[in-house]
């Protein structure tokens, strides 16, 4: 038997990251990789900074971490590679084993035969169907050829005002791109929250901070794109507003590009993901599929999801790169829904499950905190970190973390990521044994005591209520008592303003006597944080009052204006 | 009965944190924090950057959360705690279970009696049994007067020289603190190596980075403190050299304070720390003990360690604070050592064991990679990280990492403590779905590429060598082609300068005649970081060389001088 002859389809991250591991498993093997676009290997997480003028080499966004941009000649003297850009692959031959291709520079056609193929075709944008969707002004930033157009925009300096629609995580990456380039936004989002993959709640506190910058317009889509000699000058809304703008970028989602795969007989999953098993490996043994266009289990639910993030891509390329040469040697076995994403000077990420998504799938039995503190202690000028943590209550096992705001937040969600990798429960992590020091976290590090506030919970020691729950029992005007136990100079600095009365802890216990006479009355606490609210709470427990709760966070998690 | 009444003694770091929630637990104990020192709940760890001058306000040190000093005010007010500060406990009478004391401002003793007792004492700081070690001008860092006494150094500015001896965490982060004071250098070490939870190569590259800001001399002690009229004029090491200085810090560790508790009968563990069950209950049980002074077991090892560390006295506080109140019910399950610290622009962490440790311990069947690589995308100004992982060969356990670098060791170490105690894989690992976006970490994070160098170790495809061992080969002269794979300009740049050649990678397949005839002459490989070393190694093994071998973390790592 010859070489083993390897064709891969897709140049982006995943196919690349296979076709090299293939070669690093195997010298002989003939390795080719077709890719549509023009350039290889783009590093296109990376084309919102480029935009927003982190930096202005282009071709760092191509290179190799030694600085060679990964072109045909790299793969070619560095990994022994073929690659042929500009070229798309429009059919998958099972039978014949061959994949039929067209240079799309000439227009010639050809055929190559494969012994294995990967399949690597990536995602498709989005576009709303709107009139006007064809209006010069709108784009995506999904190709490197969306970002060189972007990255122009912002370089002319021409266009001041621009609209960009979704508020997922490429929207609001988008939108910190454009606003750095100086122009002016609005947001549009058709649900009632931005990044869904938090909780309203979380969402809201980030769509407070995102309103400092630009202005955001919820639960309103895009009814048409409004033009004048084919160029965009407005958008309206799906309420009549026109929003004036010379430039619309469109970032509702992605969806797996299963085309060829499912011309070609290949098992599609329900997410419209090509079907792979944990070889990632198609319903056609010889076939492997990788990347965006595919869907993978959720390591806590089992379900199927599409998770189109460029780390899974590349981890997914070496599985089946190894895989494809060796055998089925290596698996790779699911996803925890783990991302993060920079939005100015915040981090907001999340993995596993959020509370939304575990009551959709039928978890009923759960439980849910939220901890608002620095990251670092005060004198080293920590920043302030809110994590909502859920947790399932009979087991304690963690099943998912939100994390936001101006500190470590990267470290938070990696911290969380690996509790639910390992399947921790709370009582495991009431005990980590983190790195500390004064320049990187706080004694008892947040995520630390985000257990133990839900360990407090599980135990029934206090009872909380969420913001959006306070807000629900002051509009229906419920009679409670309402405590914030802060200091005086506190709380004339900033306070919710909902008609609380002021405490501070300190002088709580001798003040008991102004508390309702009725012990079973409803009082709601808190400080800052609410470390002092839930000192309060059990101060008031154990004085025979009976329904006391801490306002989850404290002022720090309130996401609607206070008085200052 | 009455209301518990509860002692403990030491106010720093876990005795008021075992009060506090033993508070928590007990609105109506009886409980008293015998302290000797004037202050309380002091942020030890913060003395360092308060002597540097990261901040100047030393209350800081004191506060809590929301800004407050925590004085006895602080203590009674918001947590009804009694504290008796400037009050040393000479005796513990546990028959009648009565503590005796002196209050040190007017020398009267007392007695006070305890349902439940908390040792919190402490450590006590090591100082060389040498002439001259009463001088003025010789001090540790480790109360809060120490740290005034040397802030004071720093903001008068007349000293100009300093020497530190010891090179363990204490000692590092008293050097970063002088040295932005100002104030000229030197750092004295005992042992053939700085921080000695690092493997010596790791500890090597440190130094590297610490000599480029403070003389360091390794493998010298302190025979005498120089003095005139009782003022510290130099120090003179054991080889006779005199180090001309007007203050000497002295960082050489520390030991349990178990002074009571050994002299009350309790019983005492090997390591000097008092013994204590997975309850921080000691040999009595009406008394617990916390903190330093006490030994726990380590996780992996299941020895018992002294683990001086204030996250840990923290745990242990919250741990015994419960039990104390609520009988039994919540455990301190132990350590795997997990340590950061800062040096200037650097982190330097470490978790689990090291493979000097390791192999002490009797681990011989384990097997240790080097990874060099950034922390984020070049284009995100990503910054070096050099990890050091150690698995045991047979499971694949991870048993220990070590980390150091400009980049985020912080958030690298969590990561692999968390691995660690979830009694990670190496395979586990391979496949983490950490948080991934360009601010934060490289497409593939830089733990997980490690677990993948790792897993290409353990499965055979290659053979490394520490720069330690080529080392020793040059010494020896031993017959090798030393072959660096990087690009002529890289070259030009830095390179080891020990006799290799210079091929690059994407020249190899077509250079390999200048490969030795005899295919087992040892060939040694590396690059920048040693991706393209490894994929040289393979193209060779591929021709048939089966002596090759990969300079572990490349010229990154190299922890000598380089050509430039």
């Amino acid at each position: 038997m010859g070489a083993k002859r390897i064709i891969v389809i897709g140049g982006s991250a995943a196919g690349p990251k296979a076709a090299s591991k293939a070669r690093r498993m195997d010298e002989n093997a003939e390795i080719t990789i077709f890719q549509k676009a023009s350039d290889l290997s783009m590093a296109s997480c990376g084309y919102p900074y480029y935009v927003g003028g982190f930096f202005d080499d282009r071709s760092q966004l191509l290179c190799s971490p030694a600085g060679v941009v990964r072109d045909a000649k790299f793969f070619w003297n560095a990994k022994k590679i073929n690659t042929k850009v500009l070229t798309e692959v429009t059919r998958i031959d099972r039978k014949q084993k061959k994949v039929e291709f067209t240079d799309l520079t000439t227009g010639k056609t050809g055929r190559a035969a494969y012994d294995k193929l990967v399949i690597a075709t990536g995602s498709n944008a989005r576009k709303p169907p709107v009139p006007g969707v064809e209006l010069e002004g709108i784009t995506t930033l999904q190709s490197l050829s969306d970002a060189d157009y972007l990255r122009k925009i912002k370089d002319e300096g021409v266009i001041k005002k621009a609209v960009v629609i979704g508020g997922g995580l490429i929207g609001i990456e988008t939108l910190e791109a454009l606003h750095l380039a100086g122009i002016h936004i609005t947001l549009i989002e058709l649900l009632p929250q931005l990044l869904t993959f938090l909780d309203k709640h979380m969402a809201r506190l980030v769509e407070k901070y995102v309103q400092t910058k630009v202005n955001v317009i919820l639960q309103n889509g895009v009814a048409s794109f409004l033009g004048e000699n084919g160029v965009l000058k407005a958008v309206k809304l799906q309420d009549g507003t026109e929003i004036p703008c010379d430039l619309a970028v469109v970032a509702i989602g992605v969806t797996p590009n299963n085309k060829l795969a499912k011309e070609a007989g290949l098992a599609i999953g329900e997410t419209g993901g090509i079907l792979v098993d944990e070889y990632m490996q198609t319903t056609d043994p010889d076939i492997y599929a990788i990347g965006d266009c595919v869907e993978i289990p959720h390591l806590i639910t089992h379900k199927p999801v599409h998770a189109p993030f460029g780390d899974l891509a590349n981890l997914q390329g070496r599985v089946a790169g190894e895989n494809l040469i060796s055998g089925n040697v290596v698996k790779f076995p699911g996803t925890i829904q783990t991302g993060i994403c920079k939005l100015f000077d915040y981090g907001v990420g999340s993995t596993g499950l959020s509370e939304q998504n575990a009551l959709k799938l039928g978890y009923t039995d759960i439980e849910t905190v939220v901890n608002a503190s620095l990251d670092k202690p005060g004198f080293m000028n920590g920043n302030l970190l809110i994590t909502k943590l859920i947790a399932d209550k009979r087991s304690g096992k963690i099943l998912g973390a939100q994390v936001i705001g101006a500190g470590d937040v990267s470290k938070q969600v990696a911290i969380w990521a690996m509790a639910i990798k390992g399947q921790f429960r709370v009582d495991d992590m009431v005990n980590a044994d983190l790195p500390y020091a004064p320049p990187f976290s706080l004694a008892i590090d947040h995520s630390i005591a985000t257990a133990h506030i839900m360990q407090n919970k599980l135990k029934g020691l206090f009872k909380d209520i969420s913001a959006e729950q306070l807000k629900d029992k002051l509009k229906n005007k419920e009679p409670m008592l309402l405590l914030d136990v802060r200091n005086p100079n506190e709380f004339e600095e900033v306070r919710l303003g909902i008609g609380e009365r002021l405490i501070p802890l300190g002088q709580l216990r001798n003040r008991l006597g102004e508390m309702p006479e009725d012990k079973t009355r409803e009082i709601i606490a808190w400080c800052k944080i609410s470390l002092r609210g839930y000192e309060a709470a059990l101060i008031l427990q154990a004085n025979g009052y009976t329904n006391v709760k801490v306002l989850e966070g404290g002022i720090a998690a309130w996401p609607w204006s206070r008085e200052k």
